[in-house]
């Protein structure tokens, strides 16, 4: 088992990460002074996968554990789905000492996170993420929230968890699509911060999508690095002023064509892909990294695996989207671009013609 | 114009109090960095008394205002209404620079804050109250919320604002009704924090209540001492654990009556009014406090004004709604008791018996 702590002063907590974790959350809980009165929200498909062991195991343990269930997918990640858990939650009288666990992928996450920021001024959480893309991204940081009908994620608070415990056995029943998905945004963290890291990528990336129960140190190692650089940018920059900028590498894009094909047609790893790859073409147009640079970075993206095609997304729609990015300084769309690999430099001078001519390049490419 | 500093770190901020305040209100935002797009959220009734020249005065000084109204009561502070301005703002294209600018009573205070707490993780507000309840207490200490149909305040989160600035000549417009509420909290300060404060209602109550524009100074040096108490106790005690807690004395008993009358029949003043007389009667079965001391606050309480008759709420009613508070910890209800004039103690122990007696005593008394 790996500990990443994430250190924000009073609101300090640890990312547990290694296999048969759900096991063992019990001591972990209680280490943490995590009161007994528990709520397991997740979806009924995680829950049967997970939720009975756990709910179990932690009622052997003299927790008072009550399952929550919420419906799957990004489009109930809403206000609904929020005052739907409020109700839930009064009804069994849950108080300022009972704590949340999240259990399952980044909707539940960011779903459960906002309730517990915002029920009764503020209750613990814990991220049980299910997923790679929960276990890399968005389940450490704090940051919390939902969906508006008119842009994801406008609706949300920051609120750290107690805890953020990752079973890696859990990426044995997800898809390969979705473990792929995840595999985008752990590059990230190699290519915008550490490049042996991104070199990781570029040597092991089969071993590390064979998924192969041999392969299980290495996959602790991957998220483990990806948790370490997301709680150091995150000590250093809790509330995203410039440094967390940073996360969003490939993500102005990649955002933009993620709404633009409604959230449907390409998880949110593709279109961070497509997004990454943009972006560095950009730093290539910008002088930031060298062709060779370019080269490599293209190739460990593309080799992830196959995504959906793009190409029907119209250049108009993408920056019509931008614009609403909140993300956005006054009127200017901001950018991460990298200054080599394993550095980033900030953006907002980029002409709308270069953006154009960097997506059509990647959406292009044979 | 009396300054109150609330230190709080990087959130600290000022709490100004003055006579015709409103009209000297752009350069104090512009000290205090607030960028030049605000939304000034209002009711109708509130903004046709004060919105037009609030907003004529900040479009003179450069700022780009846009009204946005919300509808009147108690009983659209919920989340349908914090919706309509999120889609509200987003419409407008506000970002992470806009500042949203309260402008009316407690309602539109709490519900403004909320939204600027959980609108793109956060945005910057200021409270410009228009009540004494206001002026005197929800409008310091960052507390922001919205009711839930199964309870009041049961959502939401800390949030400071930047700046509070209170405009006392809005208090010539009150009822006297909605002045004599904000009384009943000004008392509470006084009650709990300090006696010589307790004191000026003592012998100056008349003057008070008469809102003469001779007694202007006297109302900016009650609401200032009320400020000046609270921003104290937020600064030692931001999210409440327990020396924050006594600034809800006499709110047990009084906000279970006001649920009990579903929020229509008393405001919430008259209700903390009689929770307050509850509170003391109970430190006097304590032993807490002397009957001197009893009559005392009995009468100083009395005398701000007739209070509609609650003698018809069952017992029973009060005691399913405390059983339900978010300030409970567990199983047993909280109550802030006298420890003589200007101190308190917090007590989880009252028998169900000794609380009927106490408020039974309160309401049917001559």
């Amino acid at each position: 088992m790996k500990t990443v702590p994430v250190r924000l002063g009073d609101r300090s907590y640890d990312i547990l990460i290694g296999r048969g974790l759900f096991d063992r959350l019990a001591p972990e809980l209680t280490a943490r002074g995590v009161g007994r009165r528990v709520f397991l929200v997740s979806n009924p498909t995680v829950f049967e996968l997970y939720g009975n062991e756990i709910q179990q195991a932690l009622q052997e343990r003299g927790f008072q554990v009550t399952p929550l269930f919420i419906p799957e997918g990004e489009r109930y990640k809403n206000l609904q789905t929020v005052e739907n858990i409020y109700t839930y939650l009064i009804a069994q009288k849950a108080d300022r000492q009972s704590t949340l666990l999240a259990l399952g992928g980044g909707v539940t996450g960011d779903v459960v996170g906002f309730v517990a920021a915002t029920f009764l001024r503020g209750i613990r959480y814990v991220q049980l993420p299910t997923t790679l893309l929960g276990q890399v991204d968005s389940s450490v940081g704090g940051k919390t929230g939902v969906n508006h009908c008119l842009g994801k994620n406008l609706i949300g608070v920051f609120h750290q968890p107690s805890l953020v415990c990752i079973d890696t056995d859990t990426l044995q029943t997800l898809s390969d699509r979705d473990f792929r998905s995840g595999v985008y945004e752990a590059v990230k963290y190699g290519l915008i911060y550490d490049p042996s890291f991104f070199e990781l990528f570029e040597e092991k990336l089969s071993e590390i999508l064979s998924r192969s129960s041999s392969g299980g140190s290495l996959l602790e190692e991957v998220i483990g690095r990806c948790c370490q650089i997301k709680a150091e940018v995150t000590a250093k920059d809790e509330k995203e002023a410039e440094l967390r900028r940073t996360l969003n590498f490939g993500h102005t894009l990649g955002h933009a064509a993620e709404a633009a094909m409604n959230f449907l047609e390409l998880t949110h790893g593709e279109a961070i892909g497509y997004g990454m790859e943009a972006a560095c073409e950009l730093s290539y147009e910008a002088d930031l990294i060298s062709s060779d640079e370019r080269d490599r970075v293209r190739s460990a993206i593309r080799a992830i695996g196959p995504r959906p095609d793009v190409r029907g997304i119209p250049f108009e729609r993408l920056q019509e989207i931008m614009k609403r990015d909140k993300k956005r300084l006054g009127d200017r769309t901001v950018f991460v671009l990298l200054k080599g690999i394993g550095a980033t430099v900030i953006r907002d001078d980029l002409s709308d013609e270069m953006v154009r001519r960097a997506w059509e390049n990647v959406v292009n490419a044979p």
